[in-house]
């Protein structure tokens, strides 16, 4: 109940529709407490706080002067959306956001009617609501559809496809740009450059020459001049001769105010009686409402569950003062670590991002090696390709990329970089099932479709002594790779007591047992290890323990012995079954006519929704728990063969 | 040697280091006589040949600035480098263009050490260049590097993020823009428009702002301005204000006209003394020299071998009349028919294509269906989200796209069809083994990569029977669907007189013998039934053959049954075997422990060079002597196992 009285506005308003009714005053409070309830909930359950501060005012402004139930809002990425799920219907379950069972951290179809469009990979709206606005023309339909982009996602190919593909169209489609100038990383190009100077700039001459030229030849021309007239006087200076809009004949207007609701709703109401492809471009402040995410905004873009803001913890004076704790080191820092160190030693080395400094933990990287380090933005096709051509020149680059972008870059892989043998290290962060984001992010396709890319050499350490291993091995070989490991704790070392030194491109065994042999690789390793201590505990035969440690060529020398030596072999891999390493192992056993029994464990065909990273490993049976499943049901049927 | 006295030119040239020695008058024959040869072969052997023609000059001019041993000289897609091949070491062998062992249709850096960079797909050149160029100043190297991309290439979300990212990267590039104002279908496109508007313009009142505001501050500025002034006197009017370039932070000079060499070289030489990313605009003509060439563009940018140019037939007058031949149906044809008939009794069917209008053969579709007709350019990715978009607006979008240029729009299969199950059909042409056209148009990966995305239905039928079948159930369905065929002819009908009908989803079993199962699909089904009659021609048992038709989901009941009736099972499939369907059938053998042995052909993990389809085929196993082959080997041990 404290919530009610907390949130009186809101909870009086509850959904878009009784929106129209409020006043300034009323609005300014709704704002507010729609910020306190994200701020709320995000920092409990982590999520993206920046971007959907940012656009609180503006989905407000959308729901007044939009019908979501008509019209067609198509969001991008949809990292900005959380004020536009409280307003349609979703205020009273949006504590459960990113938990397993509850909304989703992204715009669905599946979870609300609202939802034009699913989403969470950026710079798609405009495409999507391209095809939206063509099919409505087709079926003689007369509702609005919008695309809202963020200025990070436009300057993505597929966003700049689709902005070219616009007039060519001819349809009426708007496209809202929220220009918070700072990406996920801070923003980067020529284009960036641009917005940037259309930003300290205002639209009085183009609303002039606008008014002069346009509205004339429109049925209700006059009234549209008055409107622009009172809007007019609100804006600042003068607008730049020409733009990059205009020069691809999408009308612009802009900028406004993007925390101003009114402002914004009068553009909107304008927009509706322009019949041409239309971009209005509003600013907005990253991270708005809340001082810090204000200060620091890309820290602040996605938070992890728990998150607690250094001063709200100030607050309370009486706290004793928490004990100092040492985070352990995750993957992505041991990677980043890792290059680091390369750099140092070898000049060549050099990293690259897509606007994913902080997520793959480049900043220290950076700092180091200014000029060594590139962030080109979101542009994993134009990232892939430009290592390609850096390692053509002679230099060694690293590019860190999450599993799940990757795909956004397969035709570079397999022609820029596998196809002509570059060594390019593709360094591939939160590979697997991935938690709370949900279907969008999981790194589940990887190691199936770049297994098929010949030439491409594909290995997952199972801790950070293997990952020095193949990071040093890649630079001194000079082959196009593909290294992949999870989100989360990186181990310092796995079984290092009983290794036998594994050369490159060897499978490893970790331990030497009998009748059944446990195939893991990467972060499936330690489950296997596990495994078979629980089987020693249950009086099974202790099972023989083998990292693939490469998933591309296969080390089949090592597994072919262990197929012949084994009655029971179980594989488990943290990504989809179809097409995966599993597959690769049982069907080399049918196809060589082994005699041995095998089973593999990988996620089934299905998209994955948000939930803990344990909770998805459980579910797929990808934990010890899971592998002594599915040894139980094949050791009973051996066992009893064999002593029948 | 009457090649030498008809080219006599070029045979004294030789390559481009003696070609700065040539003065008008034999830069003319010599780019006749290139144009000669281009023809000729090309005619002979198939190829790009508008393209080409058209670059003759500017291929001459760029080897007669630029050092290809030192500097870098990068083609976009590659088309157009034929005069670039023969003048850098390859007149001699430009005869075996695209024949097996011979020259490669594209760039190929281990063909020779002038090209520094494999293409293949277009738009890869300026992120390539931009790699090249930060590798050079990183290693304080200083030579040239030089993207040459045309006009079409660059309207790609590739190249447009690498044109955003080039300000950033702040090094010395070139970008040669070869506007032939036409790439493989006519542009389309706000960016084309502005394109057009600056070539009917040109670049006094630039160069004039140029010489005053820079050229001053270069070290040699004076002579900069003198020669400006030179070239100054050849162009032609005013330059538009402002351009997309220059507000990206690339100088635009152009447009400047590129069949004239000594111009085009003037401009190459002062772009070396300038020290800032540049882009040079050049006015080309698709198919200059050749009359039909020039007439039809689209026609002319690839023939296939053996192709007749009309007017040279009508030459010889003696020749008797040719017979009629009626050309057999091919696959895109067979596809693009059924998409008209779908339309027709469907106003929710439209059809897309990146850039390959007369590639898929749509043009019937679009004559008909105009405004259900949508080329988006070469822009692979916004097609797939757009048809995602149409989709969810409530219309039915089949999307033509050879399978090759599929591998460019991943991410948007997965999660803007696959994840939202949206009735989009993903119409995949030229999958399989490709012919001529080489490594980066093999359609291999296709199967591998695709039967990974989770709710995706893939098809491919080996006839036009199961085409209409397959194409008709999608629009009934409406369901995400994947349906590939290859290249060349599609038959009528195969073994439809056995034919028990078929369900949706299930595999077909078309002849039923004992012992030996025959598992193809698609274009490995005939190959299947080859196999089976030359068994019992061989006195051999009598192959049982089915058709998988689906490959996923896979048809488990059919097959399952088979496996366990059957002691040989021989499976094959026109894609890579790594990932591909034959390992998820030997994977089900043995994680089910079917008795039966299994064979699986399929094409190895290797980049396949150029050859006829048939020559690639029959290398890979592909034909009935290979399956006969691999039937032999396991037969032999089966039989002489079973008699023993």
């Amino acid at each position: 109940m404290s919530d009610t009285t907390k949130r009186a506005t809101l909870q009086h308003v509850k959904n878009y529709k009784s929106l129209a009714l409020l006043g300034g005053d009323e609005l300014n409070a709704l704002c507010s407490e729609i910020r306190d309830l994200i701020i709320e909930v995000t920092l409990r359950n982590g999520g993206h706080l920046g971007g959907s501060l940012g656009a609180v005012e503006l989905c407000v402004a959308l729901l007044r002067s939009f019908n979501p139930e008509r019209d067609k809002i198509v969001f991008d990425v949809g990292h900005q959306t959380y004020a536009y799920k409280i307003l349609t219907d979703r205020l009273d379950n949006f504590h459960t956001l990113r938990k397993r069972g509850g909304i989703s951290g992204f715009p669905r179809r599946a979870e609300s009617k609202y939802d034009a469009f699913d989403v969470g990979h950026s710079s798609t709206s405009i495409s999507a609501a391209l095809g939206f606005a063509k099919a409505r023309d087709l079926q003689g339909q007369g509702h609005e559809v919008v695309a809202v982009i963020g200025d990070g996602a436009l300057l993505n190919g597929l966003a700049l496809e689709a902005l070219n593909n616009i007039s060519a169209c001819d349809t009426k489609l708007t496209v809202v740009l929220n220009d918070n100038k700072m990406s996920i990383s801070p923003r980067v190009g020529g284009i960036a450059e641009h917005l940037a100077k259309l930003s300290v700039s205002a639209p009085y001459k183009w609303l002039k020459q606008f008014i002069k030229n346009q509205c004339r030849a429109m049925a209700n021309g006059r009234r549209v001049e008055n409107k622009l007239d009172r809007v007019k006087t609100k804006l600042k200076s003068l607008l730049l001769p020409t733009n990059m809009f205009e020069e691809m004949d999408i009308s612009y207007w802009g900028p406004f105010d993007g925390h101003n609701v009114h402002e914004m709703q009068e553009i909107f109401e304008l927009s509706k009686q322009y019949h041409k492809p239309l971009l209005i471009h509003v600013v907005t402040q990253k991270g708005r409402g809340c001082a810090e995410a204000e200060a620091m905004p890309s820290v602040f873009h996605g938070v992890g569950s728990g998150t607690v803001i250094k001063n709200k913890q100030d607050k309370k004076k009486n706290d004793s003062p928490a004990p100092v704790k040492i985070p352990p080191v995750d993957w992505s820092r041991a990677v980043a670590d890792k290059i680091s160190q390369l750099a140092e030693r070898d000049a060549r080395v050099v990293a690259c991002t897509a606007a994913m400094e902080e997520g793959t933990k480049l900043q220290n990287f950076k700092s180091r090696f200014p000029e060594r380090f590139f962030d080109v933005g979101i542009a994993e096709g134009h990232m892939l390709t430009y290592a390609a051509g850096l390692a053509a020149g002679g230099v060694r680059p690293v590019v860190c990329i999450y599993s799940t972008f990757l795909q956004r870059a397969m035709d570079q892989v397999v022609h820029d970089i596998g196809m002509q043998r570059l060594p390019v290290l593709i360094s591939v962060d939160r590979a697997g099932l991935n938690g709370e984001d949900g279907e969008t992010h999981q790194g589940l396709l990887d190691i199936a479709w770049c297994r098929s890319v010949p030439g491409l050499t594909i290995c997952a350490p199972r801790d950070r002594v293997d990952l020095d291993f193949m990071m040093s091995g890649w630079l001194e070989m000079g082959i196009p790779m593909m290294i992949r490991y999870p989100k989360g704790a990186a181990p310092e070392s796995i079984s290092r007591e009983m290794r036998t030194p594994a050369s490159w491109g060897r499978a490893e065994v970790l331990r030497r047992g009998r009748d059944i042999c446990l195939v893991g690789i990467g972060s499936t390793v330690s489950v296997m290890l596990d495994t078979s201590l629980e089987c020693e505990r249950r009086n099974m035969p202790s099972p023989t323990v083998v990292d693939m440690r490469f998933a591309s060529p296969i080390d089949w020398e090592t597994l072919d012995n262990l197929f012949a030596s084994h009655s029971i072999v179980i594989a488990a891999e943290d990504g989809y079954s179809a097409g995966g390493l599993g597959e690769a192992l049982a069907a080399r056993v049918s196809l060589f006519k082994y005699s041995c029994a095998i089973r593999t464990i990988g996620v089934d065909a299905m998209y994955i929704p948000h939930a803990t990273r344990a909770e998805q490993l459980d579910e797929h049976g990808l934990t010890s728990r899971g592998v002594l499943s599915a040894l139980e049901d094949i050791y009973d049927g051996y066992d009893s063969a064999a002593s029948g």
